[in-house]
């Protein structure tokens, strides 16, 4: 007996007999004696739809017209869940975003989550009620407007009520079984992990694993609050994603060697660029003029790499990854920095992509980068970068090698399954 | 230079292009030097669709939700106008009815505005802003949960708005010229009405005529807002509903013959059917206790005839209307009461039309009642039924005769136009 948050996604709640599936699923968690809260996600494409609309409207809507109409979205399907949760003989209570006080910036488009001040969802629960809350939205702290939260807005909802209430849980609902050791769609034998910790999570999901949006991860490790994986179409147990790192056994100790997997998974993204700034001087100042100048325009770095300069010329490259779709407005923004830095020319590849080895157990295994790289030279895959942190490596490949690398690398650290479990693999929704 | 209250329907702002007209049409009024306020409602047949998808999750969705579901609907259509103002290079801000301020009762599905609260609108108004609000929705004053008005709630939002603003005028855009002597489908020589009082729009709204809604008018008429019903479709003057029958000249005088329009118009409905109670016994308290039971079912009766009892039995029958929606549920009702009140027999028929006869000038004119009767008459029109106001004469009438019946009569009174004016002629959505 406790507090329950669940999120559903778009895929979950994609017509009426899905969301009536929900419902049924939804009231089960209740008989158990739970309270139960829900945040759910607009209706299948129902997004894309209303996205279409604006486009047929203005070229460039204004993004507080845009989030205005978004947030419609999850209006329609948290309705319709109550509606189908009621029809169940059971109570449901739906609640927007502000209703609910979910309290956010003011960025529309991509608001951040700064407060959830749950009143009426306590009063709610108190009364006997589920509750369904429309997830991706908000309400601004300052200017009282509509906001949204950007893609995968309805985890972070999910996990920020959970925070706000001291649920015990929060159980994100997908359509797969949990967080896998690769995307069984490049690796069939890939297998489901029952535990990962909020950091490995994380670098997967900033390595590429659509499963769980980086913020609503971060948002759980800052709140310590346990979220489980689960498909909707199935009972199984899925992915836990709790505990740290920190609290693992001492690397190097006897304990860490017995217990503790070396990798969680292998993780890849075939949605960034390459640039590479070749011939910088090598002078105090100018790597941070470059990238004051990409940080002017918006632009999200992912790796960057520097060699040491070549001592003939005393010039250096500098590169970096990016997002595809910021490829351009960052090369313009560097281009027209050229005679000032003096640098002698930009590259731009965007046939790459990236493989990420992650795992806590990296800390007190020396050999993981000798063997992550022994694959993937066995597999005859070349490697164009590298960036490590403390539990991952990642490396950039030809995009063309991304398969080949990532089933190698699962291969060579014995991540393979004995069986083929049969799974079904897409994205999240929002 | 004022204040100018827009609504549009549905059916103006079914798609994108028709979204674009309206933009431009309210950027219109703006470069005219006004302030801007606009009530619209959902796209097209969104509502249906809404409500369509509600049926499919639960036969009887709880009101509650039921409101938060078809709130949506306006909120995407508001959302998409501002956007498309702001594609003009006008400045819009979209608000949710509880955002506009409309307050309501709490009654879930025909909740009614019990104050407006405008501070954002006039803050956005202030900032040069258009201001998009809404229609149809409120939240109420007590419990803070969203309520919608009803059939026809936009119109109301829209004169709510003008009320609480001060506006100027509060412009009603439809699908056709203006109000009408009858309905141009039946009477292809219909003429439009340059003005008509409040009183006459009300008992025009109430016998059938679907331009504009019965409390809309009344709103108006209780904070004396100008409304001009005028086309979407075309920049013609409309129908002005201004003033009251008690600022016309006094009946009976000389500037009151020469002024004044007799008849305003002619209304039909065949929405309603007819119930004959059948020898009820003529005593105190007996039509009491039908009238008792049927208000308990919560059924609107509209006519109600009841004659004199024939003197050898003490018998009377009492007949009367009411929407045919209601009809089981009346039936029902007063079955239960037979052997109670002790009367003979009941009669269900819905194969009938009402249409009557409006106009401020038959008060002044004691020969409208014989021209009226001698018009049906002679089209060979039966009256079942007959009920009258001050400005209003009502007939029963078979189905099938409605049409005879109005074309009949808005000949008798010379309503007809010389030409007959292109119009198209349909609701005028919500």
């Amino acid at each position: 007996m406790g507090i329950v948050v669940q999120k559903y996604g778009g895929s979950s709640v994609s017509d009426a007999s899905a969301i009536k599936r929900v419902a049924r699923r939804i009231v089960e968690a209740k008989k158990a004696g739970n309270d139960v809260v829900v945040a759910v996600s607009a209706m299948g494409d129902s997004t894309d739809e209303l996205l279409d609309l604006a486009s047929q409207v203005s070229p460039l809507p204004p993004a507080r017209e845009l989030d205005m109409l978004l947030t419609s979205g999850e209006r329609i399907s948290m309705a319709l869940v109550a509606m189908a949760i009621s029809d169940l003989g059971y109570s449901a209570r739906s609640f927007t975003g502000s209703q609910a006080g979910v309290i956010t910036d003011s960025v529309h488009g991509k608001a951040k989550i700064i407060d959830v001040t749950p009143g009426r969802i306590s009063d709610a629960l108190g009364e006997g009620h589920i509750v369904i809350v429309a997830g991706f939205q908000g309400v601004s702290a300052d200017t009282k407007e509509i906001t949204t939260l950007g893609r995968g807005g309805t985890d972070t909802t999910a996990v920020a009520l959970a925070a706000a209430l001291d649920a015990d849980v929060c159980e994100i609902y997908t359509d797969v079984d949990g967080v896998f050791t690769a995307d069984p769609r490049i690796v069939p034998a890939a297998r489901k992990l029952d535990r990962v910790t909020y950091e490995e999570m994380l670098e997967l999901a900033a390595c590429g694993a659509k499963i769980l949006h980086l913020r609503c991860v971060e948002y759980a490790r800052n709140h310590d609050i346990p979220i489980h994986v689960r498909s909707s179409f199935s009972q199984l147990d899925g992915t836990w994603v709790t505990g740290s790192i920190d609290d693992l056994p001492e690397p190097g100790t006897q304990e860490s060697s017995m217990e503790q997997a070396i990798i969680a998974g292998v993780a890849h993204d075939r949605s960034e660029a390459k640039v590479t700034v070749v011939g910088v001087p090598d002078k105090v100042g100018e790597a941070a003029r470059i990238f004051e100048a990409l940080s002017a325009a918006q632009i999200n770095l992912d790796m960057i790499v520097q060699n040491v300069s070549a001592a003939a010329t005393n010039l250096t490259d500098i590169s970096f990854t990016l997002p595809r779709s910021d490829g351009q407005t960052a090369m313009a923004a560097l281009a027209g920095l050229q005679s000032a830095v003096g640098f002698d020319s930009l590259l731009y590849d965007d046939h790459i992509g990236k493989v990420s080895l992650i795992g806590a157990g990296m800390r007190s295994h020396p050999g993981v980068t000798a063997k992550f790289f022994s694959g993937l030279a066995q597999a005859g895959v070349n490697i164009g970068m590298i960036s490590t942190s403390e539990i991952r490596i990642s490396v950039v490949v030809s995009e063309e090698d991304v398969d080949a690398a990532v089933a190698a690398t699962h291969t060579a650290f014995d991540l393979d399954a004995d069986e083929v479990e049969a799974v079904v693999y897409g994205g999240s929704g929002r």
